[in-house]
């Protein structure tokens, strides 16, 4: 792993101190569960990766590491305090944690071990060292989009009347568990009825009824990687006239978003594809949120295809694209797939847009 | 939900500011699923509640509040910044935040949007409120706590030689649901083997051998409350004379735990009554985690049952009681129960321990 950690732009930073779970599975190889036990992975300029963890991940974590990785663990009774103050012995100077996952108390917790107080957010810095995917880890979510395929296939079977979201959002977890993935990450999203226009509502007892909008968006994680996509049925029939214009708006959209997304495009150019086409169609309005997101070891991470990013996206970089339409107490269409940024793009989620 | 405000002890503070899912959840009733979009709460001395949301959360929060919390929503392209505003508007003086969930990168969100700059730490004000549970959140405990023994007793029939752990973890998430339940929250733990060491490890693809310790660890979130338990099994057989021992010493364990849980006694005490079982047995050193932690609107909260916490417990707060012994190499044992602070303490899970 230690190769990863050339890819950190330390600048003037004496270390960083990780405890995003995915920056620290990326760079150390431990993926954790971290509940509120203190796991913190500090990477020195040299190469040097000291991880923090509880007693109860210690042979999780010697199982998941290299040798390279030089684990400090800490027990219940005595606190983390200690072994941090290990893993930071030596760092002189501004020390890099993420703003977006430390929080306060654990900046304290840090300032208290650290010889400098003095922090700075590097989590810019490990974003980027993230963005474009490894070999690798495209081989990983290539399985992840490809579990969904399968795992989507089976579940279209089953969408009829009378089964509940819950039944039908059970069955998606199934299918994703029996093709070899984990459901880890996110709850399978699937609303019918007016109930489709919530973009992330909760699955629930109401029923799937004929001739109603079902949204099914979930996703698999293989080793870590993470697909994330989405579509839009029909309940036992055709769509009928109103369903059909949204459904292509959509797809339109969807395909103008999937067409933009290649190296050297601002992200928002992305987004600004998807939104002119349902835009266009009138239904601005109701398209509440971005086109899409990063994909990888997280569900949600950059970059992210809003309208105003103006971050270039670069090969190899992961994102879902995701246009929808959502008219409340009528229904939500949304299409969503999993695309490598490309020239042309690669779209790696594979399964037909059944309606 | 504004009865529930008034157990917030706002001293000094102006407002509290909350970001913590469960916290929102417990005042407002909105349980949302944050990503990296944000969703804040707002409450003031007065009892007036303010919920910053994402558009896309929109519907969603407004199905889920009642007509007393103000929301303020924010779109991607826009940002939360002046939603943050308005909703902070009028609040002069110190705002309370939880340290525990409130990263440095929404602190400074905070910090800008609010006419005082002083953040104080409220997260224990906020933990205080929500230990003792409402008859309300003590049904719904209770209905988690049924959904994981009729669970459990169904997934027992499953034990068998050659089964993987991955496939008993999925029909532990399966039986869930079929009773009822949401699986959100955490992945079963099925361990097998010398992995039964690993008190948190993940269930793969090792497949249960006659004669082996194998231990199951789930629950189930009802209505956004948890159970979590654990039972061990023996796989196919009776348990041999050195798992008879360690199956015996942790259940002495776990029942010298559940008869301390009373009100009046420190969280500690309880922690040592398990402890010194386990200890006397000669097995001290391979206990190597905490006797259990508080239970509610999240798998892990306080009261935390450690070797040091001086907490007086009270009734109608819950807890697991989950003493293990865990020898590397060889395996784990594990027996958990969610029990309610009472005199005499009230077990929840009642499925028995099978082996």
């Amino acid at each position: 792993m230690i190769g990863r950690c050339e890819r950190i732009d330390f600048a003037e930073l004496a270390a960083v101190a990780l405890v995003g779970p995915a920056n620290i599975a990326y760079f150390s190889g431990f993926r954790a569960t971290p509940f509120e036990r203190l796991i913190l992975l500090v990477i020195t300029p040299n190469g040097e990766l000291r991880l923090v963890a509880p007693a109860l991940e210690e042979e999780a974590a010697h199982a998941a590491v290299d040798d390279t990785v030089r684990c400090h663990i800490w027990r219940d009774e005595v606190g983390p305090l200690d072994a941090l103050r290990e893993a930071l012995a030596g760092v002189q100077g501004p020390i890099g944690v993420e703003f977006n996952h430390l929080t306060l108390e654990r900046a304290a917790l840090v300032r208290a071990a650290a010889t400098s107080s003095e922090l700075r957010d590097c989590s810019a810095i490990v974003r980027t060292a993230r963005l474009r995917k490894l070999p690798e880890e495209l081989a990983l979510l290539q399985r992840a989009c490809a579990i969904f395929d399968d795992a989507l296939t089976q579940v279209a079977k089953e969408v009829e009347p009378g089964r509940s979201e819950a039944d039908i959002a059970a069955r998606c977890a199934d299918a994703v568990r029996q093709h070899g993935g984990e459901t880890r990450g996110f709850e399978p999203i699937v609303l019918t009825g007016p109930r489709s226009a919530l973009p992330h509502g909760r699955s629930g007892a109401t029923k799937l009824a004929q001739g109603d909008l079902l949204i099914v968006d979930f996703g698999a994680s293989f080793e870590g990687y993470f697909s994330d996509s989405t579509r839009t049925f029909v309940v036992g029939q055709e769509p009928d006239e109103r369903q059909r214009e949204l459904l292509d708006v959509v797809r339109r959209a969807e395909k103008a978003g999937i067409d933009a997304a290649r190296p050297g495009v601002e992200a928002r150019e992305v987004d600004h594809a998807a939104r002119a086409v349902i835009e266009d169609a009138g239904f601005g309005e109701y398209f509440v949120h971005r086109t899409g997101h990063g994909l990888g070891l997280e569900v949600h991470e950059p970059p992210w295809l809003t309208a105003t990013n103006e971050q270039i996206l670069d090969r190899d970089m992961i994102v879902t694209i995701e246009p929808g339409i959502y008219i409340p107490g009528y229904g939500g269409v949304r299409i969503e797939d999993d695309v490598r940024i490309d020239d042309p793009p690669q779209v790696l989620t594979q399964v037909p847009v059944f309606v």
